[in-house]
């Protein structure tokens, strides 16, 4: 009188997902089980496809499904501007703007000592060779405003100044639409420290 | 240089399943991409074997790999006891208590007249059948403690009580191990109701 095998294997497999746990696992896997039959197919093929149509940019290891990406062969970019990315995910956050007309540079994660990560983990080397390599005259560092990602910027800056190119990093201070109340006092130091005239 | 095709496409996949809003499904979905080949596909096919595996009995609509399933069929089962509940994860619930011994019947929800679910959307013809033609003694009900399992629960204590069957409902009150000062009132008025002789 145990639960169903194909069940609990489903149950087991949802459960390795970021972010659910058995709670969760067991409820999407009911959902499932109630849900057409051409949903989960919907479903199976959306992973598959993911899989099977997307790769890494060879130039800036970012998602693609041409090799080299759209970002590192479209003339109307800007090939001389690299923004360095820890995830590709973070290139659609840039690429929501609509006003940033440079390339990518995905790091693949950022330095962190405590998980094992270092610089050889990271598609440093590759950013290293394009700066070289081409006509580059800015990299702005877009890694994560956080302690791993702070640390990977300062250490790519130190890597690339030395090699004649600007090196910027975006802007940390409080995020549009909050209220200062809400600030905490890292936060509030950058945006008083990064103040600008107006 | 819109998003990539088939990654949105898994995206909206991800958002149909219950609690997955669209970061979440972001997440999922970036999770897949960096996941090895074969997770994903362990992932598809768990979830197909579910779809093509995984039946509802007829008897009493629990999901089940054997048409009847094992609780209707099993001769250590009490047969004369029928445990009422809205979903079959209800079942695996009471199951693990390891001491209810009866057979159950599933409604596959509760009455809802918000959501425009009526008596003839549960599967309460079967249990009345069940009750009309065999040798049941006693339909406990355990609908959730909800307002719609409630009323599920007082609509079908009307229509089986005439047919000469013990019908009774699952006690509701404090739950072991919290305090009293974290409960309702409700669910202290109905733990006060219910109190026993020591």
């Amino acid at each position: 009188m145990t639960r169903l095998d194909p069940l609990t294997k489903l149950i087991e497999q949802l459960q390795r997902l970021p972010g659910i746990g058995a709670k969760g696992a067991q409820r999407l896997a009911f959902h499932i089980l109630k849900t057409p039959r051409e949903d989960a197919d919907r479903l199976c093929e959306a992973i598959r496809e993911v899989k099977d149509r997307i790769t890494y940019c060879s130039i800036c290891s970012n998602i693609t499904d041409v090799d080299p990406c759209h970002y590192c062969t479209h003339p109307s970019r800007d090939h001389r501007l690299i923004c360095v990315v820890e995830e590709p995910q973070n290139v659609s956050a840039i690429e929501k703007t609509g006003d940033f007309k440079g390339t990518y540079q995905v790091l693949m994660g950022a330095l962190s000592p405590l998980h094992g990560i270092g610089p050889d983990d990271l598609k440093i080397k590759n950013l290293l060779a394009r700066v070289h390599n081409g006509h580059v005259d800015e990299v702005i560092l877009a890694t994560n405003p956080n302690v791993e990602g702070e640390a990977t910027a300062i250490y790519l800056a130190k890597l690339l100044k030395p090699l004649g190119v600007r090196v910027t990093r975006i802007a940390m201070g409080v995020p549009v639409g909050s209220e200062l109340d809400y600030a905490d006092e890292v936060t509030m130091h950058k945006a008083m420290e990064g103040r600008r005239e107006l």
